[in-house]
């Protein structure tokens, strides 16, 4: 058996591989909807029953919520978890699809052919390219990739509830020497790309009370306090004239770009005016040293996802309201510690109330910034293999989210994590209208033949 | 006919005077809401039946919305003109009403009497101690005091939309030498008030559009501009470290106080503990050189009433979003311009926008403030009439407020407004559980009669 002959029957068998992933893509795996429930299991199902079909030992695995599906292979002296997630995201709004968001169809555009549906990128034609790529493998050589196993869920786009305690329970069975998620994309639409950091999360909401009532602002104003008044001023606080943030020891466990890295990504040429044009913007904003994928990817943030207070519909009403509140998340970097910039952001806020009102907090995520062992001898063979199929210089890049399976996989698993992928930028995912470039599949299942062959060998 | 021949008219009558009142709160007058339509008209007939069997001569007259009832007594050498409304607030939240909104009830409450319904303050009790006052007068001495109009609206509580134009159209016939409107309160429940300014106002709200679509805040956090920080940095460059309006010539036209007034509201002795106190506070927010008084009568505000943007619902969204928006009012004082002022907020607000983002307003209320002439002879009938009655010195107080009639009657009739009433601050205007106290309607139909003897004299 040889590369060649691995990468021809991908050729062969393309036009099967599509109408697979097109199977996959019909199930309305919406995860976050309990009137989909039975569809979230059909999912699993067909998936369990792919996977033995490639000679996998598949199982669906209950949990409390929707099915795990856990495939493997004969064990090896090196051992892979294939990290994916069947379900999708809600399609609304449906009146802005061009086409039904569960009638997979293929639409030529630009000279690229692409399929459309929900799930198409996000994750189902993404799990797909390595899926193939292990059914390829298998009719080539008779049975599928020796020392890989593989692990879908199916709420991802809904918390993952069930997905610790699964990993816990399960933790002997399912840890490996390095996990692979495909779950990110290409570079600018174009570069290949091994994610090797990612940004943590620090997610908070807080609710300030300053008149116990709400009030006329005739009858009182000028000398009752505004809560939204003392939001607007803590939100201004929160940053400083060269774009820092101001939160007590905000920057503590920030570690500087390793020279390495930096080099790489000054290479990138990161087109900042195309980047930010693509969203109707010109200037960036930031922090006044920092290069635009240091701020994107290194540095921390601190942001105001919601805002609310007083009167907000239609027409006007005068009235000084009793509460006013945000909701801020930070994305961390480095060694932040999450906790600690929880509550140094709890003391931002109290010392900024006065001492007649009173503020409630509501704590959401939590979860570290993660960064990826690159020296580990997977990651250059992944590179190589992705330079080969794309004939780009693959990069090791940073993203500026947070992939949560990645930190669970290192707390629960003791595992590190080996990110890449081949979705674009303009695969909508999360929106109307999602799709998966042809390219996007066919060079990602060659992409994972060439990894498989060259770390078999 | 003496003066006492008039008062102990009104004790006896009284409990007809409340049977009367009765009958009117008991028509559920809400002009905000179309199928209350019948019911406002039926409060108009109501009340052109009850002032022609006083001997006025009184009609219900047509407008696009609810109708005016007008009435007119025997022509004088000095004519006043009476307004008041007939319309209501909405009720809800209903549940949180001890008694059926407009099925009233007499409580006793801390050894005072009062009626129970909405509308019982704001405006139907107010407008019903100067009719009745009129009935006494007419009982005693066979027709209804001279020099006497009325003009009851139907569309208060619902930005008035008819009044400008019947106003216009029927100048001739309304205008008199002065207005009396009834429908505020004894300062701080106790002491018989002519209030002798009101704040104007201005409003407007915006909304900055950063981003032109939602975005992910992994993807895009450090590096695109976040509109809710825009948002709460405008808020916070509103005010200094003084507590003054940074807006640019925000004090033009802004009158010190006269001597006088400043002497009468000293002399109040306002109860500020009290008066934050019943609204949980104890700090007052203001500029630092001012009297409470000051703050709330004749300096000017600038107040955010509503605040919006991002993800405001359960749980959590990392979202940058492409909108923020926010309502705001500003009360304003003496010779304060409001376009002036409108249009020195839209600069404040523009030359905070960088450049690629944008920001649309939208235009609410407009309206200077009020000052009445207190050199005019009525004024000190009138306190002279409150004191005997309430025997407690009447103040000439201000008012933080804007009654938007008084502005209108100056500049289309050229008719000044002499503002009293005789609510009370627990009264629960535009809330559940409204009332007037019967000392309230008692007292406020003796202080007319009182008013109308010494000005008939």
């Amino acid at each position: 058996m040889t590369l060649d002959d691995l990468l021809n029957q991908v050729d062969r068998q393309f036009q099967d591989s599509l109408d697979r992933l097109c199977d996959l893509l019909k199930i309305p795996s919406i995860s976050t909807d309990p009137q989909y429930r039975d569809e979230c299991r059909r999912a699993a199902d067909w998936l369990e029953s792919d996977l033995n079909s490639i000679g996998f030992s598949a199982s669906v695995r209950e949990t409390d919520g929707h099915p795990m599906v856990v495939a493997h292979g004969e064990r090896s002296s090196s051992n892979i978890l294939f990290y994916g997630h069947y379900d999708v995201q809600p399609v609304d709004p449906l009146d802005k699809w061009h086409n039904a968001p569960f009638e997979p169809i293929i639409v030529s555009e630009n000279g690229q052919k692409a399929i459309h549906a929900r799930g198409a990128s996000d994750d189902k034609g993404q799990l797909m390219t390595f899926v193939e790529a292990c059914r390829v493998w298998k009719d080539v050589t008779g049975k599928p990739p020796a020392g890989i196993s593989i692990l879908l869920e199916g709420e991802e786009e809904s918390g993952s509830p069930s997905l610790i305690p699964f990993l816990k329970e399960n933790a002997e069975e399912l840890k490996a020497d390095l996990a692979f998620i495909c779950d990110t994309g290409l570079f600018e639409s174009e570069i290949p790309a091994i994610i090797t950091q990612l940004r943590g999360l620090m997610g908070i909401e807080f609710e300030i009370t300053g008149p116990s009532i709400d009030l006329h602002s005739g009858m009182y104003g000028g000398l009752a306090v505004n809560p939204i008044q003392l939001l607007g001023n803590i939100v201004s606080d929160l940053f400083d004239a060269d774009g820092r943030v101001t939160i007590e020891n905000f920057y503590d466990g920030v570690l500087e770009l390793e020279p390495l890295h930096k080099a790489q990504w000054d290479n990138l040429n990161f087109d900042q005016q195309g980047f930010l044009g693509d969203i109707g913007l010109q200037l960036p904003i930031g922090e006044i040293d920092r290069t635009p994928l240091e701020k994107l990817w290194s540095r921390p943030t601190c942001e105001i996802n919601g805002i609310n207070g007083g009167y907000i519909g239609d027409g006007f009403k005068t009235v000084i309201p009793s509460k006013a509140s945000a909701k801020v998340s930070c994305r961390l970097v480095g060694n932040q510690d999450p906790r600690q910039i929880r509550d140094n952001f709890r003391s931002f806020v109290e010392s900024r109330i006065p001492s007649d009102c009173s503020v409630k907090f509501i704590n959401h995520g939590l979860g570290g910034a993660c960064q990826m062992p690159t020296s580990d001898p997977m990651f250059e063979i992944v590179r190589s293999a992705l330079t080969e199929e794309w004939q780009k210089e693959a990069v090791f890049a940073g993203c500026g989210g947070s992939i949560p399976i990645a930190g669970y996989f290192q707390e629960l698993l003791g595992m590190d994590s080996l990110l890449t992928g081949f979705g674009k930028d303009n695969d909508n995912i999360h929106s109307p209208n999602e799709k998966y470039d042809f390219e996007s599949f066919y060079r990602g299942i060659r992409s994972w033949i060439r990894v498989l062959y060259n770390s078999q060998a």
